[in-house]
């Protein structure tokens, strides 16, 4: 049975897997090291090897094909790795000065193609499209869930990235609680009545320094305190609370930034490892003001230290004023 | 010039390089992922590249060699990549919502061989304590220093735990502020007037099945809330808050945990990269009771996902109570 322990240290969640133990030549780093000639291995996301993941949650099937067969242009699969069981309610457990939860919580799995090594730079629009629908989809699905409190939608490419499959796919989380990730939002609304999104869209419009690219809906910048370099985010330029209530024009819109930015990150930054992480608020509790949803991009081009683990501090060898500059270049050279 | 910026959506300090900008091909898994073949390319931390390197702030020369110059057997210098200047008075510079500091403190590298590919569980003893000595020498100097609030000290050892040269060594990073990332400890002493990291003790002395190893003076365990597989922390069994004040018996006792534990480490898992993080009480400053000092011993099995950045929250696929079960048995084996 999983466990989400409460770090009595740091203040934090850790969902602990308790029942197994991976085996060191299991976890991703040692298993991916292997296939090192960039060789084709077994991959269970793969058309033809639906067998091999838990029965699909939905697909997109274009010509009407059989459940859990070939034929699919995207599916969505339970993660066979969480740590999150859906079918409990939650409970609280102490133990001394420790306490835990059980691992009540979804995971999800977006194969966002058949084709293994197409990935989303490469994408047509219409994929994008559909994968940012279905991502809508199941956040509205989840959150009809009362037992999940915060939906974290992300992405892993590459191995740098954290990604144990190097199939393209997305991930969508719902979790039983709020993570402590984002607490300034909530106390900036708290202390000035504004969405602190908002504001930063104001003040970084009128300077510019940091702005890569405009368009009808989105705004997208390297935030003044990234953390890490060539960091860029995706803002709505309207206060909007939850991904689940983006528009058909917006998603459009974002089909095309994830297409054109992803590209011009992928050249200028030599093919590196990169994380998607879209940010929401949370769902199911007593309202809090001040959220606006944005999606972060995290090209990653080092690896974690020490010096973060310890003190939770990043440091950035790449001022983001530099970062958009650059940005900024290659997005109008591809006008 | 560096600047410290205040990150005003998660609350946390981002360390910023904010003059310059490194290219793709500089940052240290690109530069890396060219050796592949075990190449030993130019390496300025090695005997007889000194002219590379900064100017040394000390070193051990058994044989009293000049300075700067090979003949060393450990070496002390001042971290060329650093974001912090230690020449400056802290100030602070607000900008709209935004603020920061610039960059003051200091960071250190302390090269602990001469010899490229030597490693900590293969060091004599000797050299173990000798390593020892000069960190807690070095905490104790930089301590001196008003304008410092907090010592970071930890290890990055091999590409996926961060480090960006292959040759063995060791950081010490004076920081002008005390982190946020351990809140609990102060809390805790706040709430119940008791040492957190005592408790821990005790409750985990109890109950035994998160107990790696125990000496005179140290305690071996896998905490409760293990936020990596196979975390391990050695605990000082008696309460001191800072490294400063270890004794001589004890960095004895400690060097003999550091070479029998990392090696059992690296033989369990399949040689992985892996941290040390010494994690002290602040200096400088009101005291604030209920730190002690203990060290975090972190194999790199798993790349930092999307997850993880987005949330806050680690996911661990190893309870810690099966890597206690694993590495007792290794311990007791080495007996």
């Amino acid at each position: 049975m999983a466990e989400i322990r409460w770090d009595i240290i740091k203040n934090n969640w850790v969902g602990i897997a308790a029942g197994k133990a991976l085996k060191p030549n299991e976890f991703p780093i040692n298993k991916r090291g292997i296939d090192t000639n960039g060789n084709h291995v077994f991959c269970p996301f793969c058309e033809g090897y639906e067998s091999y993941t838990p029965p699909e949650i939905m697909a997109i099937r274009p010509n009407n094909s059989e459940t859990d067969k070939s034929g699919w242009s995207i599916r969505v699969i339970p993660n066979k790795f969480s740590i999150f069981n859906p079918e409990e309610s939650l409970e609280k457990e102490k133990s001394g000065i420790y306490c835990s939860y059980n691992g009540v919580g979804r995971q999800e799995v977006i194969i966002e193609t058949p084709i293994h090594g197409a990935e989303l730079h490469g994408y047509d629009i219409d994929r994008i499209v559909m994968i940012l629908n279905v991502l809508k989809q199941r956040y509205n699905v989840l959150s009809q869930d009362d037992r999940i409190k915060y939906i974290q939608m992300f992405k892993n490419q590459g191995v740098f990235s954290g990604a144990s499959q190097g199939h393209s796919h997305s991930q969508i989380m719902g979790l039983p609680f709020v993570p402590c990730e984002n607490p300034g939002v909530s106390e900036y609304y708290k202390k000035t009545g504004s969405c602190l999104m908002c504001e930063i869209i104001k003040q970084e419009k009128s300077r510019g320094e940091r702005i890569v690219y405009e368009t009808d809906y989105f705004l997208l910048l390297c935030p003044y305190a990234s953390r890490f370099p060539y960091e860029t985010w995706v803002i709505p330029r309207n206060h909007y609370e939850h991904f689940g209530a983006i528009s058909d024009a917006e998603i459009d819109d974002m089909a095309m930034i994830c297409k054109k930015f992803t590209g011009v990150m992928i050249d200028s930054l030599q093919n590196p490892a990169y994380n998607y992480i879209l940010n929401s608020a949370p769902v199911n509790m007593p309202y809090i003001s001040g959220f606006h949803w944005y999606l972060e991009i995290i090209p990653r081009m080092l690896v974690t230290a020490g010096v973060n683990i310890a003190t939770g501090i990043y440091t950035n060898p790449v001022a983001p004023e530099l970062s958009a500059q650059m940005y900024r270049q290659h997005m109008l050279n591809m006008e």
